[in-house]
């Protein structure tokens, strides 16, 4: 039985992982789904990327977690990216979920379309605390289109707003890159979160991970909402040997 | 329960979406489909795109249907952005499926590799009223891969010649592009009626629709002959608030 | 009832189509799945790519079969491509699955990312019979992602080093360009054998067909192991007028 660490999204705590953690649980594995520093509802937003990696990185190390199967979904990518460059020895196997893989030396808004980083940029400005939040017609059609609308709305009451200064870091990426822990790409095939093609997460992100397994499921990019026993099976697919 | 028009593409008319009504209300809702001007058996085939806009555009205002879902197939998409021009209040979302979203000032024959646009004026010229019909071995493979030979062949056996002159009509697409009307994109994942890659249905036509909800099915190209059922399915999905 | 020739890929011999072969038959086809020369345990390596044509042309003569399906697998489809132009009369159609088609004049090395053909030429050079062979962990995670670790390891036994000759060696395609043999692919959506986007096996290769039909299912590089019953529906659906 394996180890599992789920590690959200922007706009998402650690509880968006709450029913395929169940799933995984229920097939006899260990899951843990922290929540990054300056996520979630209460909390202070004006973080670092680093706090918030140095957050999970405690997470693991205090629970005494090793043999994990580390799984990163969205911006989750770039936490587990510098969590696996911070204990590297305590990972079996990197799982990245329609998941930003960066470039050594850039940050989140650097991969995204012009726009969209612009669009980030403005709404943080109008912010009272530096955050980001997307407006429900545009995360209904854009993250999660293959809701119904009552789930729809369910998953969307469940965000909070984002923290601005993560997505603008830029990430020294050099020790990752050099690593040789496993990784897998999991790409649900309806996600148009990042635009397809151009921008897209597959093969965008998941060719820069080299030799890396392929996974792939029906789904948009909130498939922990919308078919989570699904997603933990390809989790499962995934993550093992 | 939802109002639903589907507008067929070149070759099909209106009874191209028997099964997919048949489905449709079986559920609940309503759902017609009218034959554009110059379509079908036994009618005059020197029709412009205008002409064809306005026979729906009619239709829609003579049986006072309002807070439409407006589908659209294939050539049907440039009819569907221009009706939507002309009665933008009464449509709830416009769903464009393997459609063509021209851009502003085109014609369908500009959006297609330039042998198959040579390919259809030369047909057009041979034709006796400059119209386009595709060989049954064409058609066969590359419309309707995913039928047996006898669905195949009761499927070609409706098809009429498309009116060439639609296909070369410039669309004024100015006001589409301003519209706010909701939109999604029906992809049929083994639709190669237009080739994948560079000239491909999606992300290329899709991406321009904006602000848009993707719906992906397995399928070719007439998936309203060969697999109604699951397009319907789709089509409720996509149609959906 | 069809007639079906499956011809394997880089690494294999006839055997790897065992479990398709069964599941065609049980469906009251003839299937048969002869070994190229130079492939498999305990024979002779140093053949050329026209070795391996050859060997299959005679296979197929003097079997003395006809009206074939032609079935190619990766490197397979190579030779498949040559076989047709050497006896286009006996086949009924081409079927390319996750398949080389190569351009005319050039080999498999020259249509693989460069960094691939050098790591080949490299291991043949290592090896003691100018073979290539690929370490488990990449074959397992890059060709048979789907599979659990049992099946990928006992998959990977069956192996034996591919000649590296054929893989070199340029071909005169001028004849196959010109055969009017109707022709399909299959693609598996989850097979990374070549990486996906520039390299990727569809539509870069799909379109050299021409006019073909697409077939498509879930699955990686060796569905041939993971999942030969779903491989071999999808054979049918590729071979069927």
């Amino acid at each position: 039985m394996a180890v599992f660490v789920l590690v959200h999204g922007a706009w998402h705590d650690g509880s968006a992982w709450d029913a395929v953690v169940r799933q995984l649980e229920s097939k006899g594995h260990k899951a843990f789904a922290p929540t990054a520093a300056g996520h979630g509802h209460g909390v202070p937003k004006n973080v670092t990327h680093a706090d918030c990696t140095r957050s999970l990185v405690e997470f693991i190390t205090a629970n005494s977690l090793s043999e994990i199967i580390l799984v990163g979904h969205s911006f989750g990518g770039t936490l587990i990216s510098k969590v696996a460059e911070a204990i590297p020895g305590r990972i079996r196997r990197l799982v990245f979920q329609n998941a930003f893989v960066l470039r050594d030396g850039v940050s989140l808004l650097d991969e995204v379309p012009p726009e969209t980083a612009a669009g980030f940029a403005q709404l943080a400005g109008h912010s009272p605390d530096n955050t980001v939040m997307l407006p429900f017609p545009v995360w209904r059609d854009t993250f999660i289109n293959d809701a119904d609308l009552e789930t729809a709305k369910l998953a969307y009451e469940k965000l909070s707003p984002g923290p601005f200064q993560p997505f603008a870091d830029k990430l020294d990426l050099k020790k990752f890159y050099s690593l040789q822990i496993p990784r897998s790409f999991i790409n649900c095939t309806e996600d148009i979160a990042l635009p397809p093609g151009e921008y897209g997460w597959h093969p965008r992100m998941s060719a820069r991970l080299g030799l890396y397994r392929l996974v792939q499921m029906a789904g948009s990019h909130e498939v922990l909402f919308t078919n989570p026993r699904g997603l933990a099976e390809k989790i499962l697919e995934a993550g093992r040997d």
